[in-house]
C-alpha cells in the first residue's frame, strides 16, 4: 500500500449535449492533472459528457454511439492517471446514470446510480434504471470507492463502496444550486463521512443550464465529519488534494492543500448565481447580448446591473419606453442608472403606438368601459418594441418581472412578460430589494439609484398608480406565497400564522389562477426551494378549491 | 353462486381537482345506474375523484382530507350497489394510485397501480409507489379483479387478479387519444384476455384537459380474446352490460347490448379530438369564448371550423388584419368562410399600427437593412390586436400554428404564436389539410373555402412570399419531422429514405433550434405519436449535433 495519494476534483462547466467538446475539457483537464500536479485520480462531475440535465437527448438512439466514440478518444489520448467521469451507459437494454473509471487506456471499474431523483426538478426515473451494486478501483494502492450524487443523501451506497474495500469515497455530483441548500450537503456528507469513518470527495457541476444553475461548491469531507477543504463557489476550478496514509485511515494532507475560498454571504451567492445563470444563457446559445425596457423601478434596475455584471456594459442595450403615465423620477433614475452602469440608452416613447392601436381598436372597443385591456395594450407596446430591437440586433429580451408578480399574475403576457430569459424569475420582490441593497453595498454608492429602491413600487400604467392598490405589502405577499407555493401549506394554516383571511384567501387563488399565465413565460434560473419551472408541475385547467 | 352479474362501464369527463364535484357525479351515476338498469357494479375511470392528470396537486397535503370527505359521501349515499372508482390513498406514508371498491356503505377491496407509467406525457414515479399485489372482491356470487390502466400492458396484475380468484377483470383507465392508439389498446386487450381466458371490463375516461384529450372508446374483451363491446369515442355514456355464468366462465350477453358506437374513420377521430380538446378548455376554464385571426389561410381556416363546431359560432370571432402584403383572394376568402361558419368578422387593418411601430424604431433601426424583424413586428401588430380584443371582451385568443411550422421555428412569438389555446398545436400541415378536405365532405360542400386548401399556403408578410420559399414542400417536411420528432431517427436515416441531405439537415437543425420558442407556445391538444409538450422535453440551451 502507497502512503499517499493526489485526487484532482474539476469543478466544471459543462455544456449539455456538446459530447465531443466535453470529452475534449476531460482530456484538457486530465493531463494539465497530471503534468502540474502529478495527479493519481481527476474526478469530474455527473454526466460529464452529456452534461446535465440532458433530459430526452438521453432517448436519441445516436447518444451511445457518440459516448462510445468519446470514450475512446479519452481512452486513447490519458495515461498515468484515472479518470473518474459520468456518463449514460447503455447496459443490456437499459440505460443507467453512470460513473466509469478510465486507466491506462482502458475502463477499469464502473458504477450505476442507485438513487434515481424523480421530484422537484429531477426526472431520472424517465431515463435511467437504478443500479444495484457497489464499485471501486484501485490506484497506487489505495481501494476508491464510487457514488454518484442523489446516493450520497442515503446510507447504503456509502455503506457498499466501504464494502468493496473502499478507503475514500467518490462523489461525482450536478447539485444545482438553491438558497440554503450548501449548509444541507455540508451536513448530509458530514454523516455519512461519520457513517463509514471515510473521507469523501465531492466533486460538484458549475454552470447555468436553462432554470438551473449549478454552484460548484466542491468538497472533501474527511472521515471524523470535519469540513477538509471547500471550493469556490459558482467558478471553475481544478482543486489538487492529497491523502495521507495514517493510523486513521486516509487523511486529508491541510499542509498541501491550495488556498480556500472565502465562504460567501447568502445575498452574494444568490446574485453570483443569477449572473452565471443569465452569462451562460447568452453566451451557450450564441446571442450577441441583452436589451431591456428600464422602466425606472427596481425590477428593471436590478435586471440591468445583473445584466451588466453577467456581460459587461457592451453587451446591455437599455430601452426606457415613457408614456404619459411615466413620472419624471421614472425617467430621472433610469438615465441616471445607465449612465452609472455605462449602458446604451435609448429613450422610444410609446404614445404614437398606442394612439394607433387604440385607433384601429374604435370599432371593437365601441361603448365598452376602459380596463385592464389597455393597461395590456401599454405593456405590450413595450413588449414589442423590444422585441423589434432585438430581432434586429441579434440580442435577447431580457424580461424583468419577478416572482411575486409572477405568482398572481401582476404581469401582462405578451407584454413585460416578453424575452428569452428572466433573471428575477425565481426572486420574490422583497428579495428584490435586498439584493439591489447588496449590489450598491458592493459598488460603495448607490449605482442603482437609492430612489429606485425607496420609492412605492408602481406599474405606471395609469394615473398615480401604485403596486399597493392591488396587492397587499410585498413583506406580507412574499411571506404568503413562499408558505404556499414554496411549503404547500394551505390558506387557513398561513391564516393562522397571523394573516387576514381575505388576502390570504384571494392570493392563493390569483396563484391558482394564472398557471395559464406561467405557462407561457420565459425561462430563468431557480434560486428559492421551489420556482415556477419544472419543480413545480400544476394543471392549468383545474379546479382545485381556493386556498387548499 | 349467482348466474349473473350487470356491470355499468362509467366513461364520464371527471374534472382535474374538483374532488368534491367529481363525488357528487360517481353518487349520481352509481344511483342512476341502481335505477335504471338494476347494476350490480358501476365502474369509473382511473383517479376519479382527483380527475387525470392531477399533477402537483397531488402533493398538497390537503388532498387526503378532501378525499376522505369525498370517500365519506359516496359510502353514505350509494347502497346495493358496488361503486368501483380511483383515487389516490396515502397509505403507511407511501401515496398510491388506487382503486377502491365501495359496497353498502364501506370500503371492502382496495388495489394499487403497479405499473406507473414515467414516460412521454407520464410523471407517475414523481407522485406514486407502485403496488404489488392482485385484488379481488365479490359482489352477486362472482369474484371481480382489479386492474389500473398501464398494469393491462403486462402479464403479472391480470394474472394476480385471476389468482386472487377473478373471474372478471375490470381496468380502470386515464388513457389519452392519439393516433392508432385504440388499435393498439384492442391487441393488447385481446392478448391479456386469452393468456387467463377471462373477460376484461375496460372503462376510458374522455374530456379534454390542457393538453391531452381522453378519447373513452370504453369496451368489453371477451375471454377469447374478441372484441364483445365497444363504446362511443369522445362522448360521456353510462353503459350496461351484463355477463352470464356459462360453461366457459363469466361471458358477455350479447343479447341486451345497448347499440354499439359505428367505428370512426381516422380523420374524424382526430378532428373530434381537436374539437373536444379545445370546447372543454374554454368550457373547464370559464371563457366566454374564442377569438381568432382570419387570415385567408388553412390553418386558421380550419381553426375556425373547430372553434364553431366544439363551441358554436355566436361564440367565435373572426378578425381579418390584412396588410399591404394581403391579397385580395385571403380577404375575399376569409369573409367566404367567416359567411359559412355565421361568425361575427371583422377588419382591423395594421397599417397604421404598424407605421407608427416604425416610427418609434427609427432611430434603433437607423442604417440598418429590413429583415425578418419587420415581418415579425407585422405579426405582432396581430397578436396585440387580438389579445386586447380577448381582454376586452372575456374570450381568449384561439392560435392558428401547426406543428410543422411549430417544429422548425416558422412563426413569430408573441405574433402569430400569442393565445390561450392551440387546436392545431400537434397537427401537421399535411393532416391541416386532410382535415379540412373531412370537414367539407361532412358539410357536403366547401363550407372551407376550397382555394384556401388549393392555393400554395403563404404567411403574407413579404410581396408574393410562399411557405415553400423558406421551407421544402409540406409532404416531404412532414415525413422528415415525422422521422425526426416521433421516432427519433437520425438525419442520415432520414436521408437513406431518399430525402436531400442538405434540407434533411437544415430541418433538423431548426427543430433543435427552436425549442426555446416551444417553450413560450401556448398548450393544445396532443394528437401524434409525439406532441411538442411534456411528451418531449428538450433542453434549450443544447449543444447536441445537427441531425444526431
Amino acid at each position: 500500500m502507497s502512503d499517499s495519494l493526489k485526487i484532482v476534483m474539476a469543478q466544471e462547466n459543462f455544456l449539455v449535449g456538446d459530447i465531443a467538446g466535453n470529452a475534449r475539457r476531460v482530456i484538457e483537464s486530465a493531463l494539465q492533472a497530471k503534468a502540474q500536479w502529478g495527479a493519481d485520480v481527476i474526478v469530474f462531475p455527473e454526466l460529464t459528457l452529456t452534461g446535465y440535465p440532458p433530459e430526452d437527448l438521453l432517448l436519441r438512439p445516436s447518444l451511445q454511439g457518440r459516448v462510445a466514440v468519446a470514450l475512446k478518444s479519452i481512452e486513447d489520448q490519458v495515461k498515468d492517471i484515472a479518470v473518474v467521469l459520468g456518463c449514460p451507459i447503455l447496459d443490456d437494454g437499459a440505460l443507467y446514470n453512470a460513473a466509469l473509471v478510465i486507466q491506462d487506456g482502458r475502463q477499469v471499474a464502473r458504477y450505476y446510480k442507485q438513487n434515481l431523483p424523480n421530484y422537484q426538478v429531477f426526472d431520472e426515473v424517465r431515463y435511467f434504471q437504478p443500479g444495484t451494486q457497489g464499485a471501486a478501483f484501485e490506484v497506487n494502492g489505495v481501494t476508491v470507492g464510487l457514488t454518484i450524487c442523489e446516493d450520497i443523501w442515503f446510507p447504503e451506497p456509502v455503506a457498499q463502496a466501504k464494502a468493496c474495500g473502499a478507503q475514500v469515497i467518490l462523489n461525482l455530483n450536478a447539485s444545482p444550486f438553491s438558497i440554503g441548500k450548501l449548509a444541507q450537503r455540508k451536513a448530509v456528507l458530514a454523516q455519512r463521512a461519520q457513517e463509514v469513518g471515510l473521507p469523501i470527495v465531492y466533486v460538484n457541476l458549475v454552470g447555468g443550464q436553462d432554470e438551473l444553475v449549478f454552484d460548484g461548491a466542491s468538497m472533501v469531507m474527511e472521515s471524523d465529519g470535519t469540513l477538509g477543504f471547500e471550493a469556490a463557489e459558482f467558478k471553475e476550478t481544478l482543486i489538487p488534494v492529497q491523502f495521507e496514509q495514517g493510523p486513521k485511515g486516509l487523511t486529508l494532507n491541510r499542509e498541501s492543500l491550495p488556498e480556500a475560498a472565502t465562504p460567501m454571504e447568502e445575498e452574494a451567492c444568490i446574485y453570483e448565481a443569477l449572473t452565471l445563470g443569465l452569462r451562460d444563457y447568452v453566451n451557450k446559445n450564441g446571442f450577441k447580448g441583452v436589451c431591456l425596457g428600464l422602466s425606472g423601478g427596481i425590477d428593471s434596475g436590478l435586471s440591468l446591473a445583473i445584466a451588466v455584471d453577467a456581460l459587461g456594459p457592451e453587451r446591455v442595450e437599455a430601452i426606457m419606453m415613457p408614456f404619459r403615465y411615466t413620472s419624471q423620477i421614472s425617467l430621472d433614475d433610469a438615465a441616471l442608472e445607465a449612465k452609472n452602469f455605462g449602458v446604451s440608452y435609448q429613450i422610444l416613447p410609446i404614445e404614437g403606438i398606442y394612439d394607433a392601436f387604440i385607433g384601429a381598436l374604435s370599432e371593437p372597443f365601441a361603448g365598452l368601459k376602459a380596463d385592464k385591456s389597455e393597461e395590456n395594450l401599454q405593456a405590450r407596446c413595450r413588449g414589442t418594441l423590444l422585441m423589434a430591437i432585438s430581432n434586429k440586433k441579434g440580442s435577447i429580451v431580457l424580461t424583468t418581472g419577478n416572482k411575486s408578480e409572477m405568482a398572481v399574475g401582476y404581469a401582462t403576457l405578451y407584454g413585460d412578460m416578453v424575452g428569452g430569459y428572466n433573471a428575477l424569475k425565481d426572486v420574490p420582490k422583497t428579495l428584490v430589494f435586498a439584493l439591489s441593497e447588496y449590489r450598491n453595498r458592493v459598488a460603495g454608492y448607490p449605482i442603482i439609484p437609492q430612489r429606485m429602491i425607496d420609492r412605492p413600487p408602481s406599474a405606471e400604467l395609469a394615473p398615480d398608480q401604485v403596486d399597493e392598490d392591488s396587492l397587499p405589502p410585498y413583506s406580507d405577499l412574499d411571506q404568503i406565497l413562499a408558505f404556499y407555493v414554496e411549503q404547500d401549506q394551505s390558506a387557513d394554516e398561513i391564516v393562522s400564522r397571523g394573516f387576514d383571511r381575505d388576502v390570504v384567501y384571494r392570493i392563493t387563488r390569483l396563484v391558482d389562477l394564472n398557471e395559464y399565465k406561467r405557462s407561457q413565460a420565459p425561462i430563468g434560473v431557480r434560486v428559492t426551494a421551489r420556482g415556477f419551472g419544472k419543480d413545480r408541475r400544476y394543471p392549468i385547467t383545474c379546479k382545485w378549491p381556493a386556498g387548499e
